[in-house]
């Protein structure tokens, strides 16, 4: 019997031919990466280790994203002890502010993930880098402190569910409705511990900033981890920018699944996730109408140049209704960079936006953004939790770029054809 | 015997034909301000008053500035205090997030302060509007809540000192050393309760934009207010922007001052505050190659076009030092639409810092930058007190934006001058 991609790469990088679902393995690791959250815990965890240096200075990752620029004394101390420890060991990938980003989206712009790794982080949606086919999961500050200082962790070899989408995609439905309605079928913990696969003609039809969007999400059913095999889009992308080698896994065609899904996405909607589950998510069509205080686009989830291009593409010679607050996040200081080529960032200003730095800001409620009590919030984010954004009785929607971008001008949840349709545009 | 301007507005505003120091007045006041710090008590305050509305729904202006867009819950539930009682009341002018920036530099800018006026703002840089002729202080929410219900409000008429700088200023020598010059020479509580009266030649060169930084940081001196008599500078900028009508005055040749300074202006250097007092201000020579972590830009005294004009000058085809942290801050959205236009954005991004929506931010710990123990920051801002833009023991100095930029780039306290000789230029 033959494996999947995920077995493939664990087996290579646990030195066996062959793995299989359920075996417990030590694996070789080939990146970790800390933000400023979880990256103090991992060097408090690591000098109890007692080694004198990471195992590969060239292989560990530390970017101040969530809580930068400092929101308050405490965020400052974290981001110092990071940079502290990087310059103590001369980690080549600390990025400091002006350089640093929402590391998901930095990781793979920089060619820091490349597909064939094994790649470990300090957090949850560590498995965005899934998408470049490698295996890549999101771990706690001890898991990723040892694995800094020796180069390898102990992993469960997961079992695989393989997502099928047939079909091309209708206008303005991106990969981030395909991980909503996804989740909406699993369930929010309907991939525990599970690799999810995801593959079909509407997958191969996806940029690599949107199949990130995809593996992004995985973590959102609970899974371990998120997976795309390689094709010649990955590659286009992985080629002018891979800092390390890359080595190419597919899926035999024999290889057992869990489970299999298939889906026509040709019949999708764009997707609205209601609060307070990822899980709980509709067709746009039984969102339209909901009216939200402030429009959150940015993220790891979806704060990337072609996220912005599109959020570009509805808000252009628009503006911003009176009574929404849009924020938005450029996910790096490259994105932000080509944004300003494009113009985008003007777009933004003249319908009265505001463009903050790259910061992970208000997804989590951090900062630039917060939510008060009652107010409704329409986000590109990736959870809706309560109080996830703020108040424990605030009220997060989730939706792709589109969608946010009709939300802001709009004033309720609205269709972005509608909004094109019926709002004059002053150029 | 002659009045001084301040005595002629508050004469003018009592209903009287003259006032002199020491007179307690009863004012009609033209225009009350509150950010999203001081609104919220104010309104308390106003609610306990028990009138219906304010006074004059087109004369109360509020502003979120300082949190925003909200760092937390807490700072969410003020601007949401602040925006609802706005609707209620059908102030007309409340910001929105899009539309908001600093205060101090949005009023001026959107024509709401004109000369003669007299202005009660909930911020102690209100005096900030002082550099268009209108006699302009900080007050206490209650005090702010009072005059927005009544449109009135009492004072004790303040002595004045005239500060004349004759002469021209040097190249990179700006408004911000003329009153950290100033400052250094009166001491921090130097002017107490007085007004501080600017003329001279080279108060008379100055573009208004440079006139605010002056007056902005009147309060440094302990001052009631800053004031610049208008000229045709003032109505240059006034004219085209006024929302509502004003009138010039001018202080009589025989108006008694408390004290009068008279200093050559040709003769300053840039000036640094060291910390932590602005007081403490020394000329750049003595404070030149001083290591710091991050360089602040932005503001309501150092935040407006003018000022990132001379910062793109000196960063332009620069690359900010790798060990800084450089934070902009255009201080309303119309700098950052007119920085965009000129290309200074761009500047400033491929330089590697980071520019933030408006907001105060780190200038006062609040957010986007705040320091760590041990970090040392050269700002543009207004105040170096001990723990002002973070932990107790973080270090704060003060410089005009030209320092600023130099700073940024030799990674120390830096010449202007120095860093465009001694820096290639890759353009």
């Amino acid at each position: 019997m033959g494996m999947t991609i995920t077995e493939k790469i664990l087996a290579a990088h646990a030195g066996k031919k062959e793995v299989r679902p359920g075996d417990l393995i030590e694996a070789k690791v080939d990146l970790v990466m800390a933000n400023d959250i979880t990256a103090a815990p991992a060097i408090a965890a690591f000098e109890k280790i007692g080694v004198d240096n990471v195992w590969d200075p060239e292989r560990v990752v530390l970017v101040p994203s969530h809580f930068a620029p400092a929101r308050d004394i405490a965020s400052a101390a974290q981001i110092k002890r990071m940079r502290e420890f990087a310059r103590r060991l001369n980690i080549k990938w600390f990025f400091e502010l002006g350089q640093a980003g929402i590391e998901h989206a930095l990781l793979p712009e920089q060619g820091l993930a490349v597909p064939g790794m094994l790649i470990l982080g300090a957090d949850s949606h560590s498995c965005t880098y899934g998408a470049l086919g490698a295996f890549s999961t999101g771990v706690g500050s001890t898991d990723a402190a040892a694995a800094m200082a020796t180069g390898e962790t102990w992993l469960r070899v997961p079992e695989s569910n393989l997502f099928i989408f047939h079909g091309k995609l209708r206008p303005w439905v991106s990969g981030k409705d395909l991980i909503l309605y996804t989740i909406s079928q699993v369930g929010d913990d309907g991939c525990r511990y599970q690799a999810m696969e995801f593959t079909g003609e509407a997958i191969r039809s996806l940029s690599m900033e949107q199949r990130m969007t995809i593996t992004n999400m995985a973590i959102e059913a609970g899974a371990k981890s998120g997976i795309i095999a390689p094709d010649e889009t990955t590659l286009e992308y992985v080629k002018p920018r891979a800092k390390f080698p890359w080595t190419v896994y597919q899926s035999d065609p024999d290889a057992h699944y869990a489970r299999v899904f298939e889906w026509d996405a040709s019949e999708l909607e764009p997707q609205v996730s209601f609060p307070h589950l990822p899980s709980n998510t509709k067709p746009l069509s039984e969102a339209a109408g909901i009216e939200v205080d402030q429009v959150v686009i940015g993220s790891c989830t979806n704060g990337r140049i072609e996220d912005l291009r599109i959020v570009a593409e509805v808000m252009r010679g628009r503006k911003v209704h009176p009574r929404i607050r849009c924020i938005i996040f450029p996910a790096t200081p490259e994105v932000y960079k080509q944004a300003l080529r494009e113009g985008l960032i003007d777009v933004f200003v003249e319908a009265g936006a505001v463009v903050s730095t790259s910061t992970c800001g208000p997804c989590l409620g951090g900062h630039m953004g917060v939510l008060a009590e009652g107010e409704r919030c329409l986000s590109t984010t990736n959870r809706n939790y309560v109080g996830r954004m703020g108040h424990p009785r605030s009220y997060t929607y989730l939706a792709n770029p589109a969608v946010a971008a009709a939300t802001a001008v709009a004033g309720v949840i609205a269709d972005p054809d509608d909004v094109i349709k019926r709002t004059e545009v002053a150029l």
